[in-house]
């Protein structure tokens, strides 16, 4: 009888917004298979839908019954890994998703609450990260694009399990798409995908966070 | 027996951070005494500490019962006057308070939920101020500090309060701030003056907010 | 036998790049006529395309024959009032002119150096301007379209004329032009003329320039 | 009898400025002893010192008689890698040199004209670079530290010898700088080689640059 070796989630996002691609697939399939502090890295990518993307992560969450999961998407003129703390109950398309859905001002989950925080031990992993020499920040925002509604989404299916951590991080464009966009920062894939798997560690061995400041004034 | 004016209480905050102004009092200390659309408008001063801050603005609620609340921050570093969406309940301090506190990753309110949303109608009030010439914009990110720390208290305090509106609204430095700090953007508190009441006039007037997509991809 | 009052010519531009405004008009048209420090002010305004901007300005030096020039020009997404140091031999268009010229990589002049420097007083100009509260500050480029080329051309015309002080200043977006450019920063065009006022009595009053650091590592 | 290889010169810098690496530097001793286009590469690192900074470059101009020169310096803050268009004759120090000399507005060369261009082939340099997927930018300034102060003395040296091409390249921080500057944006070392690599190749193939719009409207 053998006892299942437990799991990690990592999601990545398809292309969107006139891109041929999207770092967060490249950054966290290069995990897949992996295992980090005995879990088995299992990646996948949802559509940049609203809804769809949501229906992608619900059943791999039933499938794969994760211990831990870290969604990632593309945050295309941020500059550093952002670790985000808060996801909001709001849809607010300024672009059409890919399916061409642009909500204004809808619930991402009409019954659910306001905000939910990050489960991740964020500032722990802000200082791991920093020590280990990636740019890394956290963020106060996720925006209201398929990225928060992903985040949401993610921490309202989570809000009844407490042995499953989940949390955001966002990454800038990778050098070949900030080629196209002039002045905008950028970060290989491959560094943000050793960044991740520092995070992953991090998030499966800490169990309280650190106090750490890393507010922001405004 | 005379029927009382309904009031409108506007807030603006003491210095902090070394500045020898702020030019959120500034600009809402101009309008104390204006009736704007059959309101009286009462400005107060709000200290730049957690709790006493909160102390403050609840007294305040107290004793002037108003029909609509907007409190207004400086955001040096910001360049558009910003109307805050979400409120969250975090105090993380990357500087100490006016009193000397700098608390970490502590909720606002240990009763109360991850995050309240505005309630004025930002969208109309962002269409409304963009057509009369007013550099703004909606922000999906009040901070960590005492601007969010109030503002979230605020919605806390008007949760049970449905007839009475409340929101924050963030500013850029005064110019003369600004030549203090090289580079960053600025803006006259007489033109932030002007864009309040009109601001205050549409959350007066305005029942149902708008549909305009003023969100962020991230 | 009538003395002649001597001048001071203020140059402002056309709107450009789909803008209905150039704020650098705005700012100094408020100066014309006005008297500063036994100078009269004399503003003018210039067509936002190569060569025919030049024409203006050289017509307006051999008629005026001012003992100090300051174009001004608008610098959308700067955040300061910024005294330009250098003007570059060069014409180098992101965008068409207003006459639909677009010069790529071509000298201003044919015949002239790399680059000029600005004859005003900078520094003392950035010290006294700082002091009175406007935000401002040293650039080293002052861009390769018109503004630039208005500014290389002046220089190259009083290169031989001592008596004659030339510079070149750019402007932030105003109030109502930001409200157009989500997130830019904005300054109001009365704020920039008295500022102006200020800048063109200290160059007409400082011989010799004073000794502050405000160059830029990169 | 044999006949010499011709030599291309690659510069970088010491740390500076409270660093403890300088990506400049990492980035083009990669390249050290690799042979581009039938010439060898020789890389230098130079101190971050006015003067020092000079004579060691002098050294090396008459050491190696290389046919190219590019020296690289590192602009903590900036996203891109830059190729600067312009260096100009004046020295302004914000901070302290290596030295802890600190000139401000002092000439870099007391009989040198005001500015040298750059004479790579920058233009098509910006294509080839972004046509293979590296972000990368035209720069109209050089600042005016250490940099700019190398980059006018090495056009100073080359004003007479036509057969000889030289330039300047600014870079990001890398990524472990980043990681201490909260915000900042960086490119890991191992890709700004790549970059310099396929550089070097166009600037010793390209002979007359080609016709690309890349100002800047300020």
């Amino acid at each position: 009888m053998s006892k299942r070796i437990p799991t990690v989630l990592l999601t990545g996002f398809a292309p969107f917004g006139g891109e041929d691609e999207n770092p967060s697939w490249d950054a966290v399939r290069a995990l897949d298979g992996d295992t980090i502090e005995g879990h088995r890295v299992v990646a996948r990518r949802l559509p940049v839908e609203f809804g769809a993307s949501l229906s992608a992560l619900r059943q791999a969450l039933d499938e794969l019954e994760p211990a831990l999961v870290i969604c990632v998407g593309q945050a295309g003129g941020r500059a550093q890994i952002s670790l985000e703390r808060v996801a909001i109950n709001v849809d607010d398309a300024r672009i059409a998703d890919n399916a061409g859905a642009q909500p204004i001002d809808e619930p991402v989950c009409g019954d659910g609450p306001a905000a939910y925080f990050s489960d991740l031990p964020i500032k722990a992993m802000l200082a791991a990260l920093r020590e280990a020499g990636f740019p890394v920040e956290i963020s106060q925002t996720a925006g209201t694009f398929v990225c928060n509604h992903v985040f949401y989404g993610l921490m309202h299916a989570l809000r009844n399990v407490p042995q499953v951590r989940g949390g955001f991080v966002h990454i800038p464009y990778a050098p070949a798409q900030a080629a196209r966009h002039p002045g905008a920062p950028s970060l290989p894939p491959t560094v943000v995908t050793q960044a991740l798997r520092l995070a992953v560690a991090v998030a499966l061995t800490v169990d309280h966070d650190v106090r750490l400041a890393a507010g922001t004034t405004h």
